[in-house]
């Protein structure tokens, strides 16, 4: 590369905003790049500068997942949407039995986004990529006019390597009746900070979101229950709906206890002010695993032994049930139904 | 799966509008997937509904690419939002000399937004994808609220494989003095069919956008010319831009003779009314090849008998140049520069 400045005057990262011409694809869209996001991701494939990136993986299987991002508030207890863009992708990636290696990200900005918040956004993202492992090795940037989008919408599409051992990657398809449900740690921490963040909410404890990367546990569950057949992370939508997504994808039913269900009390106790059940709420740092009865107790004490499972619990099991029903047993020992998410949207959670 | 019906009523997709509550991850959210982009995309990979898809892939050298989509109209002769989204991301792959395999899509969409415009931008993508010889694999929809967003913006990432005969991939940072530029076909029909869309402008003849998938057209190139060097798509900055952008990665300079650049004579007669310059205008169906000077002719004359290359041209070569400058020489034969695009911003192109 010449050494020739390309840019007469630095972009100022401190009191600039985004405007529409960086999205226009010439000097001032190369200057965004070469001054503020490369920086932040940098590596070889992406310090290449073209419109791709050409990656070595071994053959065989990857994994591949997608998930767009419009979280508001974009910087709340815990985490932000650069660090919760990272971990949602490699999330999924992780439940797909997983490693995650590469991430590309494209950002739809408004005119008039701080580029401070941008920066901040972007580090996080850099942070939260190297933590787990990940290279962020293509990107996309465009401008909307102001009001024609959010401030900041990112989506990230993750690159993995499904392991040969596993023969069969997990799936909801795989559940089977007798089947032990566990879930890694408290549900409804992640819903519940946004939820309180937008509403100003006065808590009876600080609430911080659960955004964590999750393949680590994985491996670890994996290593002491191989048999594993299904792992969920229960986000939009949260426990509720990813159990009965599973019971659907499986053709099964499940009984879930709920005096087992790990819910920390300011948890509970926000959600009762907000009038939401935390087993309707986005989690973005747990999962639940389906496994063999024989591999329940390894599958609890691996979870258990990782900083991200220290709450594992045991809550249940799939049952045969062609309705695909999913019951809660209650804590005074009664049922009711437990049903998707309908209705009530709690929108723009993740 | 079980026969239970999870849906009491069909979405109408006639006369239905996109809620909040079909971001939330609940049922509504699982029914938008059953009924509109699954019957679409479907494929065994995207059907088993889970969060992230395992695809079989030989191993070795794996090309990624992002883009994200806003262009605004969403609809416009010769394309839409939905083409664009899967042809924008298969040229990136083409570009990098890759065989596109699949493709993974995130929709943002805004509330109250058509489903009867979606379904159209679905078809169109489905319909694109398979005219491709792409899979859309993976997904994620999300919804903003009125106001936060405009109608629906597409971020399309493409897998895919660099076939053994590229040793070295293309690159805009392989272009050497010596070697010939040579473009695909005339320059500035998507940008023009745009902005004129936008305007509503009295055309002297009509104007189409040139979007297209370049893989095919690669292939036959690089067939002919196997020493190819540098392969762009001059989408957004046009032309211009990625002539510059070339020079920058590769340290040289560049010489384009104006009389060899294909424009249509009723893009250059928009271009004179709008006051812009085609040549900063983006393209959605055309590549810039940078050959070898041994290879332009068997260059010139595979992209020529290609019905996506009929208006290919030498339009220049490569000079030593340590500024990086890009020259024209023009009708009268003075020479004046081609900078980057600067400022002016034509937004929301693509």
């Amino acid at each position: 590369m010449s050494d020739r400045r390309l840019f007469t005057r630095r972009i100022d990262l401190r009191k600039g905003h985004v405007e529409l011409v960086h999205g226009a694809g010439g000097k001032a869209s190369a200057q965004l790049f070469e001054e503020l996001f490369r920086p932040a991701f940098s590596n070889p494939a992406l310090d290449r500068g073209d419109d791709s990136a050409c990656l070595t993986m071994e053959g065989g299987r990857i994994v591949v997942a997608t998930d767009g991002h419009v979280v508001s508030p974009l910087f709340f207890p815990g985490g932000d949407i650069g660090s919760l863009a990272v971990h949602g992708t490699v999330n999924d990636l992780a439940m797909g039995g997983a490693t995650p290696r590469h991430l590309t990200a494209g950002f739809i900005l408004e005119e008039g986004f701080p580029f401070s918040d941008l920066k901040r956004i972007v580090d996080s993202m850099a942070a939260a990529a190297a933590e787990a492992g990940v290279t962020i090795v293509a990107g996309d940037t465009k401008v909307v006019e102001r009001g024609k989008g959010d401030g900041i919408f990112i989506t990230t599409t993750g690159l993995g390597i499904l392991p040969a051992d596993w023969p069969e990657p997990p799936g909801a398809h795989r559940a089977r009746p007798g089947d032990v449900i566990l879930v890694s740690g408290t549900l409804g921490d992640h819903g519940t900070t946004i939820l309180a963040a937008r509403d100003d909410l006065p808590l009876m404890a600080p609430i911080e979101s659960d955004t964590a990367p999750l393949h680590g546990l994985v491996s670890a569950l994996h290593a002491a229950a191989p048999g594993v057949r299904t792992l969920r992370d229960p986000t939009r939508g949260g426990f509720a709906t990813a159990i009965n997504e599973i019971c659907r994808a499986s053709g099964t039913g499940a009984l879930v206890r709920e005096p087992a269900l790990p819910i920390r009390r300011p948890v509970e106790a926000a959600c009762e002010i907000l009038g939401v059940d935390p087993l309707y709420l986005a989690n973005e740092g747990k999962l639940i695993a389906i496994v063999p009865p024989a591999e329940a107790d390894a599958a609890l004490a691996a979870l258990k032994s990782h900083p991200l499972g220290a709450d594992a619990a045991i809550v249940g099991e799939i049952v045969a049930d062609e309705d695909c029903f999913v019951q809660v047993e209650t804590v005074m020992g009664g049922r009711r139904m437990l049903d998707w998410l309908v209705g009530d949207p709690l929108p723009r959670i993740c």
